[in-house]
């Protein structure tokens, strides 16, 4: 079995590529839900979502949020009528949102998940970290706010100074999928908002010692390839760049794959982890992601 | 003022001709709330939204159920993905469902109707009969049914043994807006379901003994114009007919129109109530609903 720790763009590019090499019964993914809530009337798992519909092949692969080819009537018609969506929801999008909605009336999160990625056809077992409620406050300084709000409303514009998480408890599989895996994945997700909060739950940490544990790095240089990584990790003084990843997993991380770019960093990182693969992580073509995917499963 | 007091089907077709010829600012509606309910996750009011459908001229009036020209995307993925909702909504259809239901979270029922009539730039003063939640359940031969579930599900075909509905008290300014009325029309609707429920308020029968009230009889012959009327007036013991109707309406009805082909029974509902106007109550075309609604309008 593998594991892969997913987030919401980075990893799912990743899994793009995994998809195709990897068996998907042997696959796990343990995927973030820190910033789950309810929106418009529907529960809204973003990354969870966004990893179905990759999955499933339907995945707005530009946008990395929504399916392709999707209408948006329903959002638009809101806006219409005075009532403009927070989150720009599609047609078929808002079915999926719709399901869950009425499964978590008697269902977790994780069986929810699992019936629906049952309903499209997707083998490989999809495990929420958590079952449990949880919040995600930016402290920036335009005041307190919401993940969802920092992140469309002010575009991830303001300083952020602080990120204030809720606690949850792992969903039941969550330890034991990890502890079966001769391979742990750590997609390039966020490592603040995205891959911390599963690594902080109950007994994930121990599970990952015990494995053999790669990471892809978000960051290139000194920016992350896409969404507010830099940002988050500057407000919590961890360097902007993969030496900064390497210090954020270095207690269970074997090998750190990093960009061609940022090989004059690699002597420096080998001071910290055991094992640093150099090579191209940004996956534009389907190539480019099963050119890593085979790299990375190939390591062991 | 003119108050109408309306059901789902009947009355909106009623209410195209009205609003052709009188003022909307003069216009109140008084709308059942009886089958209110949430599916799919969202609150359902399908009598309401046919009456702002039909006074935004948006309705469909061939189904007189949800938007002329919508589309069904996310009715259609739900089904697709095992979750087919009972009721077929619309895109379009569904932002008025999910904006009612956000609205529900701090306002009142008629509070959200009055703000979703202004976002559709309706003037007419749209009133739910209630603003508590209500049942009504179905007593027949294949056991007891909620509403929705004898009419879709089961397409009415059980025979209907009883009708149970839940007591609920009347939305503030109903009352008052039929006190404060010229002249009541009980539109075309079914009469145990749809205006019985509005009737039986607290306050409404005293209300509409000291106002003028013309009904349109929506029984022609010895069945309904559309729907189960006739199914639910036998199970009450009613006789299905334009008298069963008089002698429902007696304590309070002025004026009953009845179909030219019921011509034969005006002598003998003259006998319950005092006047009976004989003319045309088939609605097809716009002219027919404009000539039923001015006919109405000149009997004072």
């Amino acid at each position: 079995m593998i594991t892969v720790l997913s987030g919401g763009t980075g990893t799912p590019k990743l899994l793009q590529g995994i998809k195709e090499i990897v068996n998907q019964d042997e696959l796990n993914i343990i995927v973030n839900t820190l910033e789950n809530d309810y929106f418009s009337g529907v529960y809204i798992s973003a990354d969870i979502d966004t990893v179905l519909y990759t999955m499933s092949d339907m995945i707005n692969d530009e946008l990395w949020y929504g399916v392709k080819g999707d209408t948006f009537v329903t959002n638009e018609k809101l806006a219409e009528l005075g009532t403009p969506e927070l989150l720009r929801i599609g047609d078929i999008d808002r079915a999926t949102k719709i399901q869950k909605t009425l499964l978590l009336q008697n269902n977790t999160l994780a069986e929810s998940v699992k019936i629906q990625a049952e309903h499209m056809g997707i083998h490989a077992n999809i495990l929420p970290m958590s079952n449990e409620d949880s919040e995600i406050t930016i402290v920036t300084d335009k005041g307190k706010l919401e993940f969802h709000d920092f992140l469309i409303k002010y575009q991830c514009r303001p300083e952020v100074t602080d990120i204030i998480t809720s606690k949850v408890n792992p969903a039941p599989g969550v330890v034991e999928a990890i502890e079966n895996s001769s391979m742990v994945i750590i997609g390039p997700s966020n490592p603040i908002t995205s891959i911390l909060p599963i690594i902080s739950l109950n007994g994930v940490i121990d599970a990952l010692k015990e494995t053999y544990v790669v990471a892809v790095s978000p960051i290139i240089g000194n920016d992350s390839v896409s969404g507010p990584a830099s940002k988050f990790m500057k407000a919590l003084n961890i360097p902007v760049s993969s030496v900064g990843v390497a210090s954020l997993y270095k207690d269970f991380l074997d090998n750190l794959v990093i960009d061609n770019k940022d090989e004059n960093l690699k002597e420096e990182i080998e001071n910290i982890i055991e094992n640093v693969t150099v090579t191209n992580t940004i996956m534009k073509t389907l190539d480019d992601k099963k050119n890593l995917s085979e790299l990375i499963i190939n390591i062991i």
